[in-house]
């Protein structure tokens, strides 16, 4: 038998298993210079120390983003290698902030399994923990993904559908935010006056600016988070695919789109947790992402006077600006529409 | 009114505003690397931190013009969101060494305002300076730009055009460089025998190699400095306006043509001063940028025998090799010219 | 005399002449992020600072072939300038491991000379060290290539092949590698389980995955080891020339086929030595490269008891899947392969 990995298929996940994932990475200040080239981040708290030493972190944290698609990134090989479709993410939250300096690794668990009628492919859920060197963990989410079986004839090794929460609670999204000294906070510096009192259940803000995505930049960014999922980097093979070319990480918009909404949230300086994503259509290399975000919901943190929270869901197109807010028709998501995610953030009271 | 940031207008500005520009930035030994990935500056100093301390340095400074594209990437939401044109630079002198781990801002003061004759836009002169994070001044630089009205019959706000130097003087060049142990010069380490002493004014060299710019390249590098303006990343857009593709930051062709200036000039070792520049023709992903410099002029430092200054007219082409100095033809530039630099370097005696 | 540099020819070159390269080059963790973004590599001891230190080292190591390349890359402006084909490299061994902030160096001393039959070109062999700021060697090789001649009625300068060693002696084989705490290698965080004892000698393994190379990715990484080879910049200049487009850098390709050799060799952690490298095609950009290894020795190291070596073959291809592990017909290479690289690993016993 060959040692090359092959992947796991459908038959081969068991619920209950546990999966401790390759490769163990030190997150750097080279990481977050290279974040920043590829997706010109402007929140203060994580561009400056100065400025994050103001407010009582002991220096500029990590991108919670780049912490997620490292940890993301480490599950591939076990988890999609064969995966047909990436499903849905639900209860995504930062537990704990990390620094440059701290290795980043991840476990998995396997929570749900479901065998698709064609008995082609099934659902696998996993439940994936990223972990500090000392065992802190930083962020958990459920993934859920459409996975191909080896041999059609092969048993599914079970039949459960977990129930996952449809946003995330207030209680746990200050976890990743240590005490704020909002008396420090420079707003000038940070870009923007606007506190979270500023803010209204139903506004929406178009972030305006696109950014053109080039194959080199999304290549570069998903190696980064040393995801191995062929169909980001190899063209001969995509060629021969359904899409006919590389397809872009679909974390490769939600990093886009966090960057872009800036121009708006530009003291959102944290984001606490992911209550779900889907990725509507797939990004290809030459098109402009746009972006726009609603304000879903608001939400005081419990016994924290410092910082609030806003449920946003930001919508990301391709080559459409987003002045008009484009989103849905009925059902049915205006063709130009990417991403459609649902988050938590939190912002200086 | 949205909480997105639509920038400043014409009419938005006044004579001896001050405005301090978001977002503080720590710059990084991952910021150093990016840069030297993406022009692959040669110069010892900047390289390597056993050169600089050898003479003097606590260890390698940021390059000169990383400080510059980073001072000046905060200005752009502030002061040329609205910008029809980039007309000049005058001034522009760097006051301390930066290092990894110091955090830059800027703040820019409104020194002159002229409205156009058409009333549809004005030109507007800025004083910029960066600043570490205990206050020390880095870089010292005026600016002015075309600025759009948003209403033409906006009354403007001012009449006056600032006296600008045509050159800064010998006595400022210096502040951005410590005392330097000549003697633990290596020359051959450094990459060239020649010494202030070896140039004359008058003497032109061709810096002999060209290299080509791609999209990805520009948009890293822009986005690393933090530099929103929307022409240089959003394609879609573009495809509508003047030039129908991206145009790169003039920054990059100034931080290309000093890389290429390595041949040639290897021990100029430091960038003390601008004195002015004129981005003479767009650049656009493809093309091939080469570059030549003259001698225009040498100065001693008052009281430093360390190193002089020599004060360079760098041109940088597009698609031309410059063996025969291609530069103006009576008043009219060469077609292939993009860049007319006139600026002191700081070299070895 | 123009003081750019027009590099050495043949007749400039002298056995026994030794040559200090510029420039020094402190390494950091900002050129580890942009390596992994350039490469992905997945080698657990390069990748996590807490798995290095568990088994041994002070902290994760520089991979070896990013060391490998800055060196190399000192000495193209006095070498190969003026190349007409790099020819080949032996006795390639790293000697001490290399940790961010150290500085390297390097210095080649010709070690051979011969004219060709034309009398326009001309072999030069030279031996290269790579140093560390305090002198500890960190790498040797030799190098030859074919250089022209600036006039081809000079004389040459001597007539002498050096005899080279076909494969690298397990002796020096462990020099970079610390003394290894087996027991605290954990296998799952590196990401498979296999160990020295389970290969086999004429085992061959299919990398399986390919990646494919853009324009901006090759320049980058080039510029990163301060390469300035103008065939990898140039695409006016190269236009005109054989290949009528730039051509990549060959180390890229030997980085890419490292990488991907993670995919059956995930415990290979360390590349002691190069036996000797061709570059059998060149390579593109838009090209897509495949690799396959193939097992042609092993070896115990003296006196140790932690590591063993495997002498690998690694072959790397154009657009052409590796799954029939292609490689020659007689004595011709297949048409799409690229490289044909004998080196040897460590891995857990």
């Amino acid at each position: 038998m060959s040692k090359n990995s092959p992947g796991n298929y459908f038959e081969d996940f068991r619920i209950g298993q546990v999966i401790r994932h390759a490769t163990p990475r030190t997150v750097t200040s080279g990481d977050v210079a290279l974040y920043t080239g590829l997706f010109g981040g402007r929140f203060a708290v994580q561009s400056s120390d100065a400025f994050a030493k103001a407010i009582g972190y002991p220096r500029a944290p990590i991108d919670d983003l780049l912490v997620f698609h490292i940890v993301f990134g480490k599950t591939v090989p076990d988890v999609s290698l064969n995966a047909v479709a990436n499903l849905g993410y639900a209860g995504c939250y930062f537990r704990s902030p990390v620094y440059p300096g701290d290795t980043l690794s991840a476990l998995s668990e396997v929570i749900g399994l479901k065998e698709n009628s064609s008995r082609k492919t099934g659902i696998v859920y996993v439940r994936t923990t990223g972990y500090k060197q000392d065992g802190t963990p930083v962020l958990e989410y459920v993934r859920w993904v459409m996975v191909r079986k080896r041999d059609e004839a092969a048993a599914a090794a079970g039949d459960q559908v977990p129930r996952l929460p449809t946003a995330l609670e207030p209680n746990v999204l200050g976890e990743a935010c240590p005490p704020i000294k909002a008396a420090n906070y420079d707003f000038a510096m940070a870009g923007a006056l606007y506190k979270f009192g500023d803010y209204q259940v139903g506004e929406k803000i178009d972030h305006v600016v696109g950014v053109t995505v080039e194959e080199a930049e999304h290549q570069i960014a998903t190696r980064l988070y040393q995801n191995t999922a062929r169909i980001h980097f190899d063209l001969f093979s995509a060629k021969q695919g359904r899409f006919g070319r590389r397809l872009i990480y679909g974390g490769h918009v939600i990093s886009l789109a966090r960057a872009l909404s800036f121009n708006g949230f530009a003291n959102a300086f944290h984001v606490a947790a992911i209550n779900g994503g889907r990725h509507v259509a797939p990004l290809f290399a030459g098109g402009t992402v746009y972006a726009w975000s609603e304000v879903l919901a608001k939400s005081d943190l419990p016994s924290r006077s410092d910082v609030g929270a806003l449920r946003l869901r930001t919508v990301a197109t391709c080559d459409k600006p987003c002045a008009d807010f484009p989103f849905k028709t009925g059902e049915d998501y205006d063709p130009a529409v990417l991403l459609d995610l649902d988050y938590w953030v939190l912002m200086i009271r």
